[in-house]
């Protein structure tokens, strides 16, 4: 569905808005003004939070967002009142109408979750809920490297592998809030089918972190590096761009991979842009081999890579993009 | 780039519009009222020619465009006064904004050709160009089996394969007019990289009509079976149908091939219904095969296969639709 988004930020309102970046180990938020003389994606504040032991309770989650905006508001010395709007971004598929987050990934296990009323009860502000990857995506058009960009696709790489894509200036979010899910995409060298719902997609499973580790001690031992067996994905990138033989293999075998999707992604939506976000995407290494293979490929096709600016904080630039787009008239 | 598809129909127009369908063997036309209260898609007049021999040559398909309009105006006795606007389908990949056929394939060889400024030039009205599949999709949006749907993706499956996507109620046709050029999509099974530029694409090379011909040929003296080694594809699926052990297995692979595409396309766009048109798409035993293979994956995108109602006048009838939406409100 492409939902018309929301008319621009007014210039003339004094308060602030909230926005949220729910995650499987943190909750962030920042306080911006609502005013169209800042810069985009100005925070006045931000706080965060470890979110293990609570994020399988919305109701902890809300509890949380409490306490952070009473920090907020206690840093940037401002009153409750001055609150005009909130905006969450939620890792999972998630109802932009009605504001509830459908399902998530195991990391919150959370079903049918009515995100938006229970913000809109709590703070007695409009909320906005979105999947997160759309919030990064709004976030990148608004203060990162997609700013004034009417069509493009935001890649996150992290744990997962999910799209958000921009078209004609607005988000596209997909007849059932899906569009973009491409971590179960079916490429050559994976498996013909997909696998079962609720577990990693295929290329996910190869891409994601957790699968660029698997790559690395599946092949340590042969491979006779004074490495250790134990790295991040990024160190493995680093190493990489060290000239690391088998880093360079992963990278190469990674790159690739992210090359096909980027590429079956382009055939259907024609997509000049790709912006690649998430722990894994803002590697240099990764969009470089990516790049370079498409050029190689040397076909019609050849979208632009290039990294996020806004790294870990577009999904909460995102966020208070959507909040300010929500203030009411009369606020 | 999502073009926002001009003012529907006017209702009080006495007036006729025609609609042109160029292929590679063959060029359709067809004459309309530009009266709402017929029913979508009828046709007052049509005609066909040969394009074999003519195809190359832009200028000598506007003099086939020319002859057909007469015997139009002359079947149904309307005088030349009364044509308002023409709009013609190509095969190929087609600036709409400025009706410029950029590239076609082999079959007609075109390279820039300004057909939109060469049809209003001769024929003195406003025209429209666009790419075959675009009009096709518009047809079956106007009156075929994806009317009153704002979302769907048509396929034409017929010696190429590419698709024409609906979002949002308009023709999604991508920064640079090539949205949906999907036969060129990666898939497992087929090779790694793509083809080179002006060669079929990996994915229409098995799955198009060539395609499954060379298939059944390759497996023919092995599989001992009494049908003849020259089938046409449809020959095939109409053998398969009947049971037959080599044929099934051709439909088998064809129908996998065609719902990995399907569910790849699903990932991206989240699209609730896939109309299959083309000669090779028609086939019931086709879209049956690849409906079975995507519910049987049990996976959340489930969208929903139904086979084009227009058949072979799905393009036709879009390109009234079209030529429709551009007549002039003062003529």
């Amino acid at each position: 569905m492409m939902t018309q988004d929301r008319p621009s930020p007014k210039s003339s309102t004094s308060g602030y808005v909230v926005g949220v970046d729910i995650g499987g180990t943190n909750l962030r938020m920042g306080l911006a003004r609502s005013n169209e003389s800042d810069p985009p994606g100005t925070l006045v504040a931000s706080w965060s939070a470890s979110t293990v032991g609570v994020r399988y309770h919305p109701d902890a989650i809300i509890e949380l967002i409490r306490s952070g905006l009473e920090d907020l508001l206690k840093q940037a010395a401002v009153p409750r009142s001055q609150l005009k709007a909130i905006a969450a971004g939620a890792p999972g598929i998630t109802d932009f109408e009605t504001g509830v987050v459908i399902v998530t990934s195991y990391l919150l296990g959370w079903r049918d979750v009515p995100l938006r009323t229970m913000l809109e009860d709590t703070f007695a502000v409009p909320a906005a809920v979105d999947n997160d990857v759309n919030m990064a995506a709004l976030g990148e058009s608004w203060a990162g490297v997609a700013a004034g960009k009417s069509d493009f696709v935001f890649l996150a790489i992290g744990t997962g592998l999910a799209a958000g894509i921009f078209l004609n200036g607005n988000l596209f979010r997909g007849s059932n809030w899906t569009a973009g899910e491409i971590g179960y995409m079916l490429l050559p060298g994976l498996a013909a089918e997909p696998t079962a719902r609720g577990k990693p997609g295929g290329l996910e499973s190869v891409l994601g972190g957790e699968g660029i580790k698997a790559q690395w001690q599946a092949r340590w031992s042969e491979a006779a590096t004074p490495l250790s067996r134990d790295l991040q994905p990024t160190e493995i990138f680093d190493h990489a761009l060290q000239d690391d033989a088998l880093a360079n293999e992963i990278v190469l075998q990674s790159g690739s991979l992210l090359a096909s999707a980027i590429y079956n992604i382009s055939l259907v939506l024609d997509c000049p842009l790709f912006v690649l976000g998430g722990s894994v995407g803002l590697h240099p290494a990764l969009g470089q081999c990516a790049q370079k293979v498409l050029t190689g490929w040397g076909t019609r096709v050849q979208p632009q890579l290039v990294i996020s600016s806004l790294a870990a904080d577009a999904q909460l630039c995102g966020a208070v993009r959507q909040a300010l787009s929500i203030i009411p008239l009369d606020a």
